[in-house]
């Protein structure tokens, strides 16, 4: 299967998924879950999930199985794109073509959905497979990789620093890198990993699946910057030019050296699966994909 | 012991805990853990983690074997608190006698801080009592308990619901009593349960626990209501008259009606110990300190 059906594929499974493992509309208190499901079902590539499924059947499990934590990864991801669009942070007025969660729901509400929706996504990841008693310290572990992904050390821990240096002229490699690996890359590893913590994965497997989703992570998001830069705002669906004046890899280090640098992190990714015992062939595509929808 | 050298004795212990569970003073991101720090050691009562406690005890098991978890409660309660506590939902200038996180990190660290404690509790009650196998299942149960009294069906959505009928007049007594059990109810069910949902309690045992907490809950809210319109500012550490104008049950039902209910509420509290198997005299003497501290 080509990579463009692979993934479509695989994002309609995930898009269903996620509206059904969602509280229902009209659910009371009706305006929250009104506000969650606006935020989550508004389309999104879902790369998150996709990499959980596909990695998982990379390990020879059935994807199915971890279904509901792959949901909680996207939950996860939209929960930080509210919060980052909130005015007390990038001040957004448009995600994916739409008014931001908090203009059309109000800034409070936008926060409680935010929170409301990282509750669902570590409901849904203990929820996930409690198959047999031998399943439980595996829960216990996914929790604990997604609690500390996405935590002071990890997403929110980037977002922090990405906010505290906003404004204060250009960062040093160091911070920059520091960003995105918690911003995006933390988030990536644990999509990566988490159908093999869950379901059974040697540490070896699982250590690069990290290496793997780190690079690929970071190359991601470089990529997201180019497209900024120089992307057609009516293929990538959002507005171009917004990241003027942050300190975004592009601002930092230039397109060029942007452009190398996505490269080689994607060519790390697939180095990282050399050492796998596993299927690889379709993480490869996704990693190609990451790279080719700008290059 | 007499109640008051109890709860200061399992206050000493979780407020020790407390500080030895969050990351370092000066750790990075400095600011953010600045944050974390500041608004969860600023003192309290500390009363879902000693209800937790001293309800693991009563079933017979060691506490100390649930401190992670019963830490996590107040890392959830204080997370709710920062967020209470911002410009966009009740504006509050001082908690505890200090200005309020917001007012001192900036309402993004403020929305960060709270995401961060909420996730620093997850990972806590992910490490806890990981001994054997069988522990699993109940982590992930625990897990589940903790989400669900959290999300869009608990606090957030008890605190949605506050936001949305505030300033819309005196609201019904069934709409009162949603926001009560959630935004205070719920986080005191979790308490009285996760130490038997950790390391085993009945389906029977815990639910009388749920009745105890649910009820203790109620009253001690409508207590802390009370506090607010006759309390002396110098002992409960706060301002009073602040509540005026919200929804609270002595605006809806008067004072008198709230001293009645808070009474019955304590009594079925301390009811639904009869039914326990366990050694329920702490838990009683919790139980009337709640209605006491103020009638």
């Amino acid at each position: 299967m080509d990579i463009a059906c692979l993934l479509e594929e695989e994002r309609a499974t995930v898009e269903e998924a996620l509206d059904r493992f969602l509280p229902a509309e009209g659910e009371y208190p009706a305006r929250i879950h009104e506000a969650i499901r606006y935020s989550t079902l508004a389309g999104g590539k879902r790369l998150r999930p996709i990499i959980a499924l596909v990695a998982t059947r990379a390990l020879g499990h059935d994807a199915g199985r971890i279904i509901k934590s792959a949901c909680a990864l996207e939950y996860v991801h939209s929960c930080s794109l509210v919060l980052d669009d909130l005015p007390s942070m990038d001040d957004a007025e448009y995600r994916r073509g739409r008014p931001t969660t908090h203009r059309v729901f109000g800034v409070a509400t936008g926060i409680l959905a935010a929170d409301a929706l990282l509750m669902h996504a570590f409901k849904l990841v203990a929820d996930n497979g409690v198959e047999s008693d031998a399943d439980g310290p595996r829960i216990a572990g996914a929790i604990r990789e997604l609690a500390t992904a996405v935590g002071s050390f990890g997403m929110v821990g980037g977002q922090h620093v990405d906010l505290e240096v906003a404004g204060r002229g250009t960062i040093d490699p160091e911070t920059l890198e520091y960003i995105l690996s918690r911003k995006t890359g933390a988030l990536f590893v644990v999509s990566a990993r988490i159908g093999g913590v869950l379901l059974g994965a040697s540490e070896e497997d699982l250590g690069s699946l990290s290496i793997y989703a780190r690079n690929l992570g970071l190359a991601y998001q470089i990529v997201d910057d180019l497209l900024d830069v120089e992307g057609d705002p009516d293929v990538i669906g959002k507005d171009v030019g917004k990241d003027a004046g942050k300190n975004t890899f592009v601002t930092v280090h230039g397109v060029e050296a942007a452009r190398e640098t996505a490269r080689a992190l994607v060519h790390e990714a697939k180095s990282a699966l050399d050492r796998l015992d596993a299927t690889t062939a379709q993480l490869r595509e996704i990693a190609d994909y990451c790279l080719t929808r700008s290059l």
